[in-house]
């Protein structure tokens, strides 16, 4: 017998109750982004390896899927490369194409390459997966579903107001109360950074901050420090450590603190219009907080940015993410396009909600009724029956073959399917069906208007 | 200013209105699909190389993406055919997985990993995307999906009438009326070769045969006679060319041509059960029709043949096909395990539906409502009023900016918004709002209430 076969480390085969659970989350989360008004837009699998290269880092550029040209690709090997056996140099002249390594480059292609077709604002959603060469370990896949939402072409606020309400929307309906929405913005960072003397330091800085809950307040110090951050400005920092209350009340520390810093006090006008909109219009189940020391991929945002946290009682990290860029499309040529996005994370969206045994029930027993096979003239009836139910929209099959009941009953177990009809030779002539409930046993004779309005 | 950006060759970008029409037609045939008890299953987008190479014959081989090893992929490199460069012998030592080409093989593969948590018998579906490096061509793309639906694990015809039905009630939902759906069975066709004497040539024969809608009966004969198969044969095959009539007198006359093929008797009779249970059973808009010269990747079928082809008044060939394989998991070594399924060809679909201009208008204007900006205090009302609306189920935005107003209505017409609200100084001050239908030019004014009572 031949090797049991198997799929490549890091991917994964979803069975009929994961693809139910799955798409239970993306409906939502679907449902939710049209609600707001974006629309759906969908890009290749694989772009042009010059479209995805050098947009994500030296280390982005090693976890991009390379796919080899067809037919004979030696043909165009970069020969220099193939002498010396240089594998990082011959890439680019043996494979033109490269998997999708994120939504946020191919959108900002799509954007560029469509640009006269698109009217601005731009609201687009996409929900499509993406592959890196990452080395696999829990939770984390070589291949994964991205959920994003994007708007480009306005720099208004009420975007940012929208995205908060989007997430407390998206985490209401999926019932999961308790859910943190944290913001933050670049330029209070930025304006931070200015204080304490640091300007040039603000990547390092910010690595640093964003420790604080992992390693504390006297290891960031350290690091500061190491990292040339003088010991005077660390100490304005002081108040930082010790920011606390209510959004508001910390509005009124960084008031403070950033005093002199015009890129800091604009940072705080966008929070406290953010704020004072989410006041107004409130929240469902979730709640928006003040993090200062929130960062995330900080090259990449320039106004500001959110990470959704899970109820504290699951140990899981963010679930969701997003923030402001202003030049997403400069890197493909078009300038001065806003942009402001977020995005939902669904492996751990599945596992939070999974945890919390938060799925419907329902969603994953989709047949109604399985008609068992009592041999040809009754199987022929029970397909008229099931002809009916289907056409009034319930979910019914027939056990293919006449086995014994056992058997059958076995398998509308197996696959959950909470009922069971009889038509055998008794029913034949009187025209019933024998309507049996799997989970009760409770069994009752009906006719067939009778069995559509029970299944109903 | 960079070169604008594109796609690689033979893929695609779906705009919203193109991905709504797309996401129509899969959500029919996966709600057809669940109607019948089939079940959803997902595969990785690549499989090691070994799952899916030489399952397809040569040019398949050919035709499979394969992806580049990470890192520094020549350290394992096959050393004779590097210095050979010979790139066919190189390819598995530096590229160890490749994209998906179907979705049967990686079903296959999925049955027979997975077979101790697998309830025979095993209906799934799978709608997924494929990538074959085809040379590109109207209507042939290199990404593309296939939506598949297959039961393994059971003989019974009574799937082979229910994969008959569920064609029906697909492009009867789609409200494709007039779609033909043809039969064959391969046990008639190597009935008819052995009553021939071409037993040997059996792909030959079909492959000649399956041509006569195209080149019609004298060339047909002509390559049958040219591929060896003997005069005498052929002479006999004249009833086959002449073959007419409803599928009773088509089987009638079958029964004549193949009396002395135990294999053909044994066709007949699976014809004849499915042909009698669709009579009883009745097809709400689609037609069953005997094709005796239907081959379909004959090599693979080993019964039902099944295909299906669009409305005549449409240019297009086939929508759909499957058929009954007995050995599909023989590959991956599991043994007798019988197979069904039929596939449908979202691509001709969309064609179809788009010439014939079936897809329903409201797909495509998700947006039932426009709020126009006119300022930070108007804006916060509008958000007021937009929750309420979103928490009745209907989608609606704000335009994001205080723009003129022009401009603003100018993007409601250009994304299809059927519907612009204004909330201004007056209506802020009267707690209404004028509701303008943009297709009339009707407005009225009124309370929120009747407000989300005109837009649900």
């Amino acid at each position: 017998m031949a090797k049991k076969p198997s799929i490549p480390k890091g991917t994964r085969d979803f069975n009929p109750e994961e693809v139910a659970k799955r798409n239970y989350i993306f409906n939502t989360i679907r449902q939710k982004f049209e609600r707001f008004g974006f629309q759906p837009i969908e890009t290749p699998s694989f772009e042009n390896s010059e479209t995805l290269m050098g947009k994500y880092g030296e280390e982005g550029d090693r976890l991009i899927f390379k796919i080899l040209n067809s037919g004979d690709f030696l043909s165009k090997a970069n020969q220099e490369a193939y002498a010396a056996k240089d594998a990082l140099k011959l890439t680019p002249s043996i494979s033109e194409k490269a998997l999708r390594y994120d939504l946020t480059v191919p959108f900002a292609r799509y954007v560029v390459q469509h640009q006269n077709d698109i009217e601005m604002p731009f609201k687009r959603y996409q929900i499509q997966p993406v592959w890196r060469a990452d080395r696999p370990q829990k939770g984390r896949f070589r291949e994964f579903f991205q959920c994003d939402a994007d708007v480009v072409g306005s720099q208004s606020l009420w975007q940012e107001v929208e995205f908060v309400q989007l997430y407390d929307a998206v985490f209401t309906a999926l019932k999961l109360d308790g859910v943190t929405i944290k913001i933050n913005n670049r330029k209070i960072l930025a304006g931070i950074a200015e204080v304490i003397g640091a300007q040039d330091k603000l990547i390092d800085f910010t690595v640093a901050l964003d420790k604080l809950d992992k390693i504390g307040e006297a290891k960031v110090k350290e690091e500061m420090l190491g990292k040339g951050i003088p010991e005077s400005g660390i100490e304005k920092l002081q108040p930082l450590f010790s920011l606390s209350g209510t959004f508001e009340s910390q509005i009124a520390q960084l008031k403070t603190i950033l005093s002199t810093s015009e890129q800091g006090k604009k940072g705080i006008e966008e929070l406290e219009f953010i704020d004072k909109a989410i006041c107004e219009l409130k929240l469902q189940s979730a709640s928006l907080e003040l993090d200062v020391t929130l960062a995330r991929g900080l090259n990449y945002y320039t106004g500001a940015i959110l990470e959704v946290s899970a109820p504290k009682e699951v140990a899981m990290g963010s679930i969701g993410g997003g923030g402001r860029y202003d030049d997403l499309t400069g890197i493909f040529g078009l300038k001065d396009v806003s942009g402001v996005g977020i995005s939902f994370g669904l492996d751990r969206i599945y596992l939070v909600l999974e945890a919390l045994n938060l799925f419907p029930e329902t969603i994953t027993n989709t047949v109604k009724a399985l008609f068992i096979n009592f041999g040809e003239t009754e199987a022929l009836a029970s397909m008229k029956a099931i002809k009916e139910l289907r056409e009034n929209g319930i979910n019914a099959e027939l056990y293919p073959d006449n086995k014994k009941t056992v058997r059958q009953f076995n398998y509308a177990n197996k696959r959950n399917i909470p009922n069971v009809v009889l038509v055998g030779a008794s029913e034949l002539e009187a025209g019933t069906y024998t309507l049996k409930n799997m989970d009760s046993g409770d069994q009752q004779s009906v006719d067939l208007e009778t069995l559509v309005a029970l299944l109903k």
